[in-house]
């Protein structure tokens, strides 16, 4: 029990989420409620979603107790997070908002946030007060209730991008339950937050696919694939990812991409030029930079 | 002893390679001299190049027997490997030439191949048809002795892009040395080999260090760097490499670089199209093409 992460209202013995419901049991949905559970702050797991199957599964899996519908769900819960595509997300909040419990706090899991915020007040109205933007920035090359994790958001960066109408005890909840799941949050706005995920995220991602694409339409793509190596295996590992997920992100972050894409092709511009003009020393100054830079990330 | 490697010529007690030389003991000449060792193809291996510590590094860790200058490699050696830097090779190869033994048989390990053919004629003369150009395509993220490992080419391709002048038995030499290695041999044609190793190695390295390069200058490059994940690492994992090496490289094949850049610049075009006009079904094909291709890719 991790008293840092209890809710006071809650008392000393209770979870700080009796009821947690989960739209959308995959890898997000399904490891957020293992973590909470292994943190011992939630009673009760609802699961709901388009998939029957998928819901199934998670049940079978202990991720959740009881599969409902969306309306069962915003009835009952204390929280509720969003863990459905991005386009699905209008969709399940419109069919829950007139059963939500008024001091129901939900919140998402999306990767891009003016739009959500956008589908949120529009789809709930007033009770968008209740909704608080975020997104855990975590892997998910597996997908699916089975690839759910206790500890898939240990050590993981969390941004919440609050709306102007939430209070703060209802941020302060989605805030508290992310910690229990052993994240680091952060609040931040939900354009900022979107400028920084499209350039640190969407943009790999674009470059990647565009260059295997490349690649796998070469009329010489498969003695390409013979000869690539380990700089290629890691540079186009993104370039797997889910093309639908992928599409809802860069059309749903269009600006911000465009915007980072401009810049990249500066730079990108500059190293033509340099090596087209035989410029080793410009070449240098360019790749020193970059080289640097990335031998002093924090991550490796 | 693996038989099928043996040179038929040496008889069945004696090794492929009486005496190794290789010029730039780092990880790749390191490697290959440890490789043949632990195959037991070779007598004994003499180390040569312009770092005096890390040849004396290199005969602590047992990797070569003896330093020798460049002229006494040439007068004693068998086969001989340039693992320099390929602006290095021409020097290497002019101080050789005089001193070569008439059977020797020289190759390299330099990335881009048509830039090479063209140092060898030009610094060795008629001797060229001693010259046997070679790549083998290897990680090469650690550097040094140190990092030299007997494994390092196993199961890895080598390719050996021949000179017209070449004998049947120089190139036999070679391919010897690297299946000895554990390596898969392919010839190709030296301008093949520079627009291949363009495609899935060199604009991979551009791409990474380009869009790093601007991560890094961007005014807030410390809050997106402390926002950037498991896919961003693997992204740019490849752009920490040597700046030397790889602004050596692009300039060496250029022409390849150039036309390979164009191409993905038509697919970067649009993907960018697609995505200020909103059109997802454009984006859809172009990322599924390039998911469905890397899925598919051998190697994991």
């Amino acid at each position: 029990m991790n008293d840092a992460a209890l809710s006071s209202d809650q008392g000393a013995a209770g979870p700080l989420i009796p009821v947690l419901a989960v739209v959308g049991v995959g890898l997000i949905g399904g490891s957020f409620a293992a973590a909470l559970r292994s943190a011992g702050q939630v009673g009760v797991v609802l699961g709901a979603g388009r998939n029957p199957q998928s819901l199934a599964r998670a049940r079978e899996l202990g991720l959740i107790d009881e599969v409902v519908s969306l309306e069962e769900a915003a009835a009952r819960a204390d929280l509720i997070l969003l863990a459905t595509p991005v386009g699905g997300l209008a969709d399940a909040l419109s069919r829950m908002r007139a059963h939500l419990r008024a001091g129901a706090v939900l919140t998402d899991a999306g990767s891009t946030k003016a739009e959500v915020a956008a589908a949120a007040r529009a789809a709930l109205g007033e009770r968008a007060a209740q909704f608080v933007p975020g997104h855990p920035i975590a892997g998910a090359e597996r997908t699916g209730p089975e690839a759910a994790q206790a500890d898939l958001y240990r050590d993981r960066i969390v941004i919440l991008t609050p709306l102007p109408g939430n209070s703060a005890a209802s941020v302060d909840l989605v805030r508290r339950a992310w910690l229990a799941c052993g994240s680091q949050v952060i609040d931040m706005d939900a354009d900022a937050h979107d400028r920084l995920l499209a350039s640190v995220s969407h943009l790999p991602h674009l470059l990647s696919a565009v260059y295997m694409n490349q690649v796998a339409t070469a009329a010489d793509a498969a003695t390409r694939l013979d000869l690539a190596g380990s700089g290629f295996r890691d540079f186009t590992r993104i370039a797997a990812g889910s093309p639908e997920m992928w599409r809802d992100i860069f059309l749903s972050n269009r600006d911000a991409m465009l915007a980072e894409l401009a810049e990249v092709r500066a730079v990108l511009d500059r190293a033509e030029h340099a090596i087209a003009a035989g410029d080793g020393a410009a070449l240098s100054t360019l790749l020193e930079t970059a080289a640097r830079a990335r031998r002093n990330w924090r991550k490796e």
